[in-house]
């Protein structure tokens, strides 16, 4: 039991579900330690927890073109089902809606986030990018981030290398501008899946605190990626790094939208991620 | 009779909802004329209409944040129901699931859109743009596009006056950016709300034929908007004209993705959107 504890990726623990052999498309599972945040889960692993009940159910057709997951209420240390229903098959499309539920007190299973994702057959076709990837220093060449004690479990377990937009370290209230450009994996090597690309593609802290250069609660509340790519073009990247760029968009009362992009170190636009964010102040 | 419907906007009939007395949260409604693409509705006819179920419902919480529609099935000529559920509400937040259905043959109502909504009571808080409108002459300065014979019918309820590009003439293959900005605005004066604006978000044709200067085949699968503002604030916006801004980002195996802003002409971000799209060839 322990080694097999030692050699799962923690990831893929965290990812972990058992499916209900009396309801299709129920899935259990139970939050991971090693990917909490302040006061839940971090928001990624929700939305890749999501992402894999639809990849492990029997019906699937096709990949994943867009997931959008909406945090409606805290998640709380523990377990938890979802419910993934494949609500229209067409010829080469399927669209997907879930819901993750925890029990209360009296063991009735509550809401807390629900989710939408479209998947389908890819074909080869015409393609270009308009997105390039920034000219950036190689990773190697970038310094990793060094994690500190008091730093949220989740961020751990990646390996990023801030190559500008890093987390401000004088919280003066001069901030002035909410991009971040990083390099990043996973901190114990892990081949890139649709799930983890998933996780990652919500790796940005939010963006207010850079504008601001100040840190004010802040909470995701619907985040949308679109994958770009095939599981082959995954597989090719392998344990290779990414590079992230987020940016953010308009503040006002009470909420912000960034925008993310994660391109492979070939320069392979995988993914954009929008997100709307709470902030207090 | 005839009177009432010569002084109700054609946007406003296209979003008339009956909302059932036994069941709540269920709207009746029928697919509008005027706002017909080439083979179904436009898909911001739909968008808005899926919204407005959300601001009609008696228990409504706040102003929209987020809005995210799946397009799971062609829509036809006729009557169809909508679903909005108020599945999470919180002290500021509120969650919406919603299915749009029509009836099949027999009369089975058959899901062809889902989608999720966010609303929230806004506070003021600190506020900035990280992505000021573009430079553009004012709209008076601008050419108003010339709607054909062969245009469908939802382009004529817009005035639309193109910046810069405006669907090619020359049809030659050799598009080279995907890029439009224009002025727009309800072709008959008709002041900006919520549901307007979230089917304004959808008014830009596929980037795809842009950026290859060719017709292909291409509708959207899923859009997600984000709005900036309050509902006070589009009303100072009125009859105004938007500045509309989109862009393709990725275009790979039979799926693109478009970034959309719309402005108010004062300069206010109020509202960014994403769609990815499906295409042939």
């Amino acid at each position: 039991m322990h080694t097999a504890a030692m050699t799962t990726h923690p990831f893929d623990q965290a990812l972990a579900l058992e499916h209900s052999d009396l309801q299709a498309g129920l899935f259990t599972g139970a939050t991971s330690a090693d990917y909490w945040n302040m006061v839940g889960p971090f928001g990624g692993t929700t939305a890749a927890l999501a992402l894999q009940a639809v990849l492990r159910h029997p019906d699937l057709l096709g990949e994943p073109i867009a997931i959008t997951v909406n945090y409606a209420a805290a998640i709380v240390q523990g377990p938890f089902e979802i419910q993934a229903t494949p609500v229209k098959t067409n010829r080469s499309t399927q669209h997907w809606t879930l819901e993750i539920r925890q029990p209360d007190a009296e063991g009735r299973p509550q809401l807390n986030t629900t989710a939408t994702v479209v998947t389908a057959v890819r074909r080869e076709t015409w393609g270009a990018t308009d997105l390039p990837m920034p000219a950036v220093p190689a990773p190697e060449a970038v310094e990793r981030m060094t994690i500190g004690p008091k730093a949220v479990a989740w961020v751990g377990q990646y390996e990023m290398r801030p190559v500008s937009g890093s987390i401000p370290t004088q919280w003066d209230g001069r901030g002035d501008h909410s991009e971040t450009r990083l390099w990043l994996r996973d901190a114990r090597p892990r081949a890139l899946d649709f799930a983890s690309l998933t996780a990652m593609s919500d790796i940005f802290y939010p963006r207010v605190w850079l504008r601001r250069a100040t840190v004010v609660p802040a909470g995701t509340v619907s985040i949308t990626t679109y994958f770009h790519c095939t599981a082959a073009q995954l597989a090719e990247v392998g344990t290779g790094h990414l590079l992230g760029r987020a940016t953010g968009q308009q503040f006002a009362q009470g909420f912000f939208d960034q925008s993310a992009q994660l391109w492979s170190q070939a320069g392979r636009l995988l993914a954009t991620s929008n997100q709307i964010v709470y902030y207090k102040e």
